[in-house]
């Protein structure tokens, strides 16, 4: 029998040893569940302090449901963790980070540290999935030869490789990886089987879109694209509507109402370590200016235009007091990576304004009250939902001026202070 | 009692004749419908060719489920229709057209047109609704100061005036005008109270969303921007995906399934005489590329790049017969106006290639037999739901290429011809 049906075989009876190298935000979820499932899961991560944190069943960043699967099956022994690969796998997810250089290109050193470990642990009769957003053509033209290269083995015969690109929402992993259709890009028909074998244990019903190598990292930047312009045009929306002095957020939310052609998000900071990132993926494809840049120039500038904002109200911020509500660059998340709202911060840091952070995520930030206390600016800068209701706290504290880049109040819960959002035309 | 009282208690009763001007794709299927309801409805265009083609019961444009409904109206004498403005309405809705110059900016001829003529009517306890879209503050800084200084009456006191944008989509006017929640951006309660009044009438739970004129004017531009967006950025993908030879629409229909955060529209051709100038409205009044600006730019490109990609196949168009199947700008409309295929079909002229059109929905066009016979090329340049069943016909006539736009074929259906598609990365 060909080796790789043989994988096949031994993944349907469930007696695979499964690796996840790298225990971010994609890996260690996917890891854990895989381990509650059963599987005999062994995770690497160079990241001594994740290591020392997983094997203490605490879960280095916030997910209330991952820590909860995490304690069950450190406890049960079937995940374990290590900063060493094994090389008893016989399937093994690559769910390292490729972030973006300063000069805005891709930064494979953590994939390239991970793969030369990787031929180093043999890799005859084993499927390497890549779980990684990785840019058009990565794996057909850069991971495949590798592989081979180093190896002297040949790719879907002596062992076999998967693009599966992750698209869960950072906080609802488990929930997510149970319900989401997976992309299945794999070199042949019986990788792409293995890659369904091991989700059906996680879902029976689990839907799969199977494509090619290329197809499936193209299927994750799409999605992330799309998603990422549809933020950057409500915030284009909402720099107009200033101009004509109307409220964007209302504006949109008619716009939207029972009409099911049009779904605009509200204004806000887009950041975070995906989305302003996979668009320049492929947009370094591009000699010209395309949606995708324009988008990125105009999200980024947000942070500086909430500034000119409040400085159109205030005047100089030089010594002022100014409370930042969120760090993280979305809610309920601990994630700073490409946060907006840190860029704020930096930015606000220039000014000579005295900036104090507030987070209930984010460790070494101060408690909402001292944050509050004598800030002549509040910005809310993070839609979290504990800043749903704090509306007497901040009336409590009198600040000169209230700035909510989400829309997350109005105008009369705040009847005798000068509170502005977002787009809503004022400033 | 106030004049607009009075007036809201006749619309209540059913006992107000109503003007519509403008009696095109907006104007008409609204004259019908109140009429349809037993409202007495004059409808008024300067163009003689719609005035006798109404009188005789014949829609001038192509919507099937008008077509009936103003064959009832016209018969039962509550829609007369003629050119020249009477003064006994109530309420009048202005629905003429505010097309683009050359330069981009608005042309509000046929708008001041309109508005003399209303002035001259006499507009003492009437009420005009706005139905055209319009640049934002127009209503406020233009029409309202316009309409008080020729009549030296108040608005809001002495006449009522409200915004309030079609949204309907070509060809679906009567079921959407059921259906879809009214924008209302009346200048106070009373007049917003009369336009809700008469839409009820069309259907009793017919739903608002009520704003400022400026709000509403936005919420309509808002609406098909974002539509026009979607649709660029399709195109962006498509154009991407070319560069690594994978089909965009396979990569788009993955993302998008049954993922909810994706719906990516597929690539093609967009344009017409609203999304393509909804855009500058707004656009305008930036200095720098908007993301409506670059999306602009993208589409109205495609048809040039559907030609270079015809070109890298068969070389120089010169002499060349091609068949263009489809000239509106989209399916199941006859309507030209900022069609992209009628761009196709200028620039390929320039090129010396012999272009001949058929359209199932626009006159003077030739058959699908002529078009096809002794072609070359045959480009599906509209996604007529009758382009979906010609397969047979193209096969038989063997062109050299076929170029697919709007991806309505896969290459099995032409098993021995040259087949492409927009963005399939094949050219």
């Amino acid at each position: 029998m060909d080796r790789l049906e043989e994988l096949l075989h031994k993944t349907q009876e469930k007696s695979i040893r499964i690796s996840v190298i790298g225990l971010g935000r994609v890996g260690l979820p996917l890891a854990s569940v895989l381990a509650s499932k059963g599987f005999k899961v062994n995770g690497i991560d160079v990241n001594t302090d994740t290591i020392e944190s997983i094997k203490n069943s605490k879960c280095p960043f916030y997910d209330p449901s991952l820590q909860d699967n995490l304690e069950e099956t450190v406890k049960s022994g079937n995940l374990t963790v290590g900063t060493k690969m094994e090389s008893n796998f016989n399937v093994l997810f690559l769910s390292v980070g490729t972030p973006k250089t300063e000069g805005n290109t891709v930064d494979y050193s953590q994939l390239f540290n991970a793969l030369n470990e990787i031929v180093k642990a043999d890799i005859l009769g084993k499927l390497i999935i890549l779980r990684s957003t990785l840019p058009p053509k990565t794996t057909e033209d850069v991971i495949i030869p590798f592989l081979e290269d180093k190896s002297s083995l040949r790719c879907g015969k002596d062992f076999g490789l998967a693009v599966c690109p992750e698209r869960i929402l950072e906080g609802k992993a488990i929930r997510e990886l149970n319900q989401l259709p997976e992309i299945i890009g794999g070199v042949n028909e019986i990788c792409n089987n293995i890659v369904k074998s091991i989700f059906q244990e996680i879902n029976p019903d689990k839907e799969f879109v199977i494509t090619s190598p290329t197809g499936a990292e193209l299927t994750k930047l799409f999605t992330n694209i799309y998603r990422y312009i549809g933020f950057a045009l409500a915030n284009e929306l909402a720099i107009w509507s200033e101009m004509y002095g109307v409220d964007a957020t209302e504006v949109i939310k008619g716009a939207n109402y029972n009409y099911e052609r049009c779904n605009i998000p509200i204004p806000g900071f887009a950041g975070g370590p995906c989305l302003s990132k996979d668009g320049t993926f492929l947009d370094n494809n591009t000699t010209f200016s395309s949606i995708v840049s324009t988008a990125w120039k105009l999200n980024e500038s947000i942070p500086q235009h909430v500034i000119n904002s409040i400085k159109k109200n205030i005047g100089n911020l030089y010594n002022k007091k100014i409370a930042v509500l969120g760090l993280s660059f979305k809610s309920g998340s601990d994630d700073l990576r490409n946060s907006p709202s840190l860029k704020l911060v930096g930015i606000l840091k220039t000014t000579g304004a005295k900036v104090i952070v507030h987070d209930p995520y984010v460790k070494d930030t101060i408690s909402l009250k001292q944050a509050l206390e004598n800030s002549e600016v509040v910005i809310i800068a993070t839609n979290h939902k504990e800043f749903q209701n704090i509306k007497e706290e901040i009336n409590q504290s009198k600040p000169k001026l209230i700035y909510d880049v989400w829309s997350m109040y109005e105008s009369k819960d705040y009847p005798s202070l000068e509170y502005h959002r977002f787009g809503d035309g004022s400033l």
